[in-house]
């Protein structure tokens, strides 16, 4: 028998602890080893579960209790969520998380624990939820080299996008039904501002290309400036919105990392990812384009990913899985990096024929245009060209209210 | 130093050898263990390439030396590799394979020798080429119960119903230069009439049901049938059409399966893939929805898979991998099953009035409907009803030509 102890009892937690209560012996005889629910740590009371005795308020019940060899950390946040995963894995126990924001400020230094104390550490659940892509990159596609990674990775944005693509509902109306779905937080700050997709790139990035990668490092830009107007003109262009993330290894070795709301072109498949899905997409040197696609939150995707977890490192106690990234350093991530591409572009003029003037100076092979002399808008789509270039020029425009900046993607 | 052979030097197999040659170091390092390719089976002289001392034409020698520890099967076929991988899995050499042909055959009996040999089996390039897919599907789902799988499991198919429906190119046109791009075979027939997908939903359905599904046991129907005006009357509906393999867990226990051209909706995320490219959706009771997409064939592609698993192999020596599935049945496939849906009907009249009279009679909730009384041809999407009482009711025509019958995916 193999004890196991559960850290929250919030809505991940609790479908932890759920599935591996009510399925106990379909887990059990996949890992050929009885699994058992020792405690669950919770400030709160909850008598009148099945499973309440199994409750406990102090950490150091299921630190000093060597009978429990795998620990899931599903509290979220840094902490106490930190200190107790540290003392875990320094205890011998294996510890599983969900905590993305944990895994992307602290990852490296608990691989490292983890590894020097022969115990495993694994987190599939930080990204996509309940679709596979972590262990997949690292084990499937070992024999690449991974170049690029790119996708949908926040649910909830996604979500509000879609609303306003589909269904035509302004920004703050969408965010509202999310919130009254329970797909949106009370504070959506870490959603909509990208903050939660930036952690998700961090992490994907860390596996892909061997270094931890700080949230700080990755410009990241959310979508509270998307408004229906651009989500308009992206049709008219043969594009619809996405918050994308997105990671690439330069030539020079570093890398390059942003969160960015993206104009995706209706020929890729991450255009046909609606509401609160998410996909992952990996380019690697051998096996090309591969995506990973599938509900990016909710209890029991997400609570499904941890139990796979914890049932893995069951199967290796006490092996450890190849799971593994150094400390990150300034270096790595390329800030200044100048991307080359097509951007979305919406000037609101003041004086309309001059700035349609202008325009048409500074970008005259622009194919994709849109001029509207009523709203004194012109919404275009560059040609490609590196990004400091086509902001020079927009740097030149006169008579103008105000310019707003998109990526494109193919 | 851990020895390996490859036997077989085709498509497939002068791939795993470039990229365990040409990488060796990158592969070694994720390893921990220097790989070496010690030996190369091929009936055929390579005397050309750099690593020709390699090859050699008795398989006696690779069985009989015992530093060789990992074999790839890459010949494809049953014969001889059936007998070959036997002899290595018995001889204690873990085998890795991407010889669908072979695991859908005897897959069940070559895990079972495997086990008893305490030595790995591993297929992960079997289905999907270079998509991981097997592998996240038992370990990352493995808190689910499997519901039902289902996808674009044959790129070749997929080229050329993507040629009919973007480029309105006939069938045996797109197949021509299906073959004149090299995604075809001289002889289509494994890809066209559906073998190759119906080997795949083999796989998929052993692993995630637990038993072995003869490729026997699935009803199987290719696209050689299926017409431009077919492609045209699809997309008036709202749908395109592609080669879907599908496999479902039934309430009493037993399971259905079956490969089909099926109209699949344009809101599925299924209709945006696009060429040679695969995508497999599986449905876990937990986890929902999750879809892996990639390149479903090519020497790189598919090579980085069998790579993959020869560096999970080496990594488990000696300890083994979950992957099992136990001898199939004579009940575990449930041949009769009535599914219930709706159906893509194309009638093409003797007589039109007469038909179409019938039609409305037959028919009268029909709303999608198509009428041509140039053609003759009434194309319908049925309401959702069984498949037998659908069928029952177009045994009733008369005054009838032919009636084409296709199921439908929302």
């Amino acid at each position: 028998m193999i004890d196991v102890a559960i850290m929250g009892h919030g809505v991940v937690g609790s479908g932890v602890a759920e599935i591996l209560i009510n399925h106990k012996d379909r887990i059990s005889k996949r890992v050929k080893e009885e699994v058992n629910v020792k405690y669950i740590l919770d400030l709160r009371s909850f008598e009148d579960l099945a499973y309440s005795e199994k409750f406990v308020k102090d950490f150091n019940v299921i630190l000093n209790d060597d009978s429990v060899k795998v620990v899931a950390e599903v509290m979220g946040g840094i902490n106490p969520a930190y200190d107790f995963v540290k003392k875990c894995l320094t205890a011998g126990k294996s510890v599983v998380t969900s905590n993305k924001e944990l895994v992307a400020a602290k990852g490296a230094e608990l691989i490292k624990i983890a590894s020097d104390n022969n115990v495993n550490f694994l987190f599939e659940a930080s990204v996509g939820g309940g679709i596979p892509v972590l262990r997949p990159m690292v084990q499937c596609l070992s024999a690449n080299q991974i170049d690029e990674i790119w996708g949908i990775l926040n649910g909830t944005t996604n979500f509000i996008l879609n609303k306003m693509i589909v269904d035509n509902m302004d920004f703050d109306t969408a965010l509202k039904l999310a919130q009254d779905l329970g797909f949106a937080e009370k504070n959506p700050a870490a959603d909509i501002e990208g903050h939660d997709a930036c952690r998700k790139i961090c992490i994907l990035s860390a596996l892909a290309f061997g270094k931890h990668v700080y949230p700080e490092q990755v410009k990241t830009k959310g979508i509270s400036q998307i408004s229906l107007d651009d989500v308009t003109y992206a049709d008219s262009f043969g594009y619809v919105i996405k918050l994308i993330g997105h990671a690439k290894k330069l030539n020079n070795g570093k890398i390059t990392a942003d969160v960015s709301p993206t104009l995706v072109s209706r020929d890729s498949i991450l255009s046909g990812v609606n509401g609160v899905f998410n996909c992952i997409m990996i380019n690697g040197d051998q096996t090309g384009e591969v995506a990973f696609y599938g509900k990016g939150a909710g209890k029991e995707a997400t609570a499904s990913a941890v139990v796979a977890d914890i049932m893995d490192c069951i199967k290796h106690i006490p092996a450890r899985k190849y799971l593994y990234w150094e400390d990150g350093d300034e270096t790595f991530v390329d800030t200044a990096y100048d991307n080359y591409g097509k951007l979305y572009i919406l000037l609101k003029a003041e004086n309309f024929a001059s700035v349609l003037n202008q325009f048409q100076n500074l970008f005259p092979d622009c194919k994709q245009v849109i001029k509207n002399e009523f709203t004194k808008e012109i919404a275009f789509i560059t040609e490609p060209d590196y990004e400091s270039v086509i902001k020079n020029k927009l740097s030149q425009f006169t008579d103008i209210k105000s310019i707003k900046t998109l990526k494109t993607l193919a």
